[in-house]
């Protein structure tokens, strides 16, 4: 999350009274993120955090915002997408598509140790639960199709070694078959900065405007290569067998799933570095933006080409 | 709330099975309230309340069940009721009815001053502008024809100066036509015990088991009536006009709500008296019930016919 777009105080005020949640007491810019322009709004009845895309098509966005709402409503602590006085989630301000959701309490831990990485697991699987019964259906964003396009606009910037990387990886890639695994509506980006910890407790999973229908082993191993990765990029096994351990106890891996486990590690890291690697080398115009290394999903990459602990990674399983 | 119903940890365990929110780690009973069992529910993914409905028929329900999901997707702080992996929001535990429902932080503050007054004035209205759009409609279930029945059923076990102010209100709120006030689902019992501060804010209002459609102002009678009372039952001028001009700001009176509103305290009392001289009266058999005292409310009753202040209540509105 980051701030492109600005609002003002008197066109909050103006815009909020197609709501029911009182009158604006504070506004501030987020500066986390790197796809929308976000907010912490105060009003007098509670505390919300304000969304202006400005890169996802309109069109996608009931997909994201109806998915934050059927995950809250079955009980798991993610951003509640708030309706106005229309009964719709999905406003306009500022000339952006625009959303209200609860402010989640709680901050990020950015050196998770294993009881973290059990908890991000036990959730993920909650999360995917709670997602079989999510009526809508919209391909993952950041698939194979975009995957394809990411790579030949960033390649021209690469060093030769790293476009032999990414064109060995795309190859390997296209023979591993997601489709065939089981699948749902998948965070996707589960990463350490979208998790907040109220003391012990998860007390919001955030942005899912990543989100999509996926093979749920992929948001396992997008989480794991963040989660329960050293600063090296080496995975940590301890920490790999806890978050395993806790998502499998929920939800168990099927034979394919362990098998297809290797090659879906690395599907996560090549779409981390490419995404990386298209923000660093093609930048938008902004206010704040945070923009992330590309090389540490490169090295993540490298990595988990090198090899990989068994899908159990200790635990097991 | 009480406890009528025990559950054990082996049924609870098993229950939740039927949802995405993990596995359970703490079960307590709640001691307070006067209609349901509930109990504090803790899991590895959440905070929860579960409700075990003793009374309340099971067809009557979802009109609570949905207007608190309405209300809490409108960005407003009530218990949002979890769905199961049926998408269900009613089920069953224990031979009873059954919801679990979002645990809402903080605790009552029984000795409110001003500012509380005007926050819940403010939160009242809140609740009922985004009320205006739930879509279900079922009457207030402590309306003009439970007032009947339950005065009749409460009335011999009255002193006789007692039921002469019974009959007489009775009499007097046959002409009081709530009907022709602007309606919608309001509360009903937003009393003290039924709103929780986090700090200075309101970070709850529960209780939404009276709830139906009524006058607008019925809802803002009772609260006043609970809110800005002093403990001889007298109306403390200041905390009305502070609760009421907070309302008022989101939500201007009607000029005939402004007549009605001497008519409609009585009217909030009389329903107060009565149903807790039904508790007293004509207990039923539970573990863990709390009684309230009926003298408070007929002492309410009392004053209000002796006299209120207008609307306004000093607001100047």
């Amino acid at each position: 999350m980051s701030v492109f777009t600005s609002v003002s105080d008197a066109e909050l005020a103006r815009w909020l009274q197609n709501y029911a949640i009182g009158r604006p007491v504070e506004l501030r810019g987020i500066s986390a993120g790197v796809q929308n322009s976000n907010f912490f709004v105060t009003t007098t009845l509670g505390r919300y955090v304000l969304t202006l895309f400005e890169s996802i098509p309109r069109a996608e966005l009931p997909y994201y915002l109806h998915l934050m709402a059927h995950l809250a409503r079955h009980g798991l602590p993610v951003p509640a997408p708030i309706a106005n006085r229309d009964n719709e989630y999905l406003d306009t301000l500022s000339e952006r598509p625009a959303v209200l959701v609860m402010r989640l309490p709680g901050v990020s831990v950015m050196a998770p140790a294993l009881q973290h990485c059990a908890k991000v697991g036990a959730m993920l699987a909650g999360l995917h639960l709670a997602g079989q019964s999510y009526g809508r259906r919209q391909d993952n964003p950041r698939g194979p199709a975009w995957r394809t396009a990411t790579a030949e606009a960033v390649k021209r910037f690469l060093p030769a070694a790293e476009q032999r990387l990414l064109d060995d990886e795309l190859a390997f890639q296209r023979g591993v078959d997601l489709a065939a695994l089981p699948a749902g509506a998948i965070h996707a980006d589960l990463f350490r900065d979208n998790v907040l910890w109220d003391g012990e407790h998860i007390g919001g999973v955030i942005d899912f405007y990543f989100a999509g229908y996926d093979a749920l082993l992929f948001d396992v191993a997008v989480t794991v290569n963040d989660w329960c990765t050293e600063a090296d990029g080496q995975l940590d096994p301890a920490r790999c067998a806890a978050l395993l351990a806790a998502y499998h106890a929920e939800r168990p891996f099927t034979p394919a799933e362990h098998a297809a486990w290797p090659g879906v590690l690395r599907a996560a890291a090549l779409r981390f570095w490419l995404s990386r690697a298209a923000d660093f080398h093609l930048p938008r115009a902004g206010e704040m933006v945070l923009v992330k290394n590309p090389d540490e999903y490169r090295d993540i990459l490298r990595l988990r080409i090198a090899g990989v602990p068994a899908l159990d990674c200790g635990a097991g399983l």
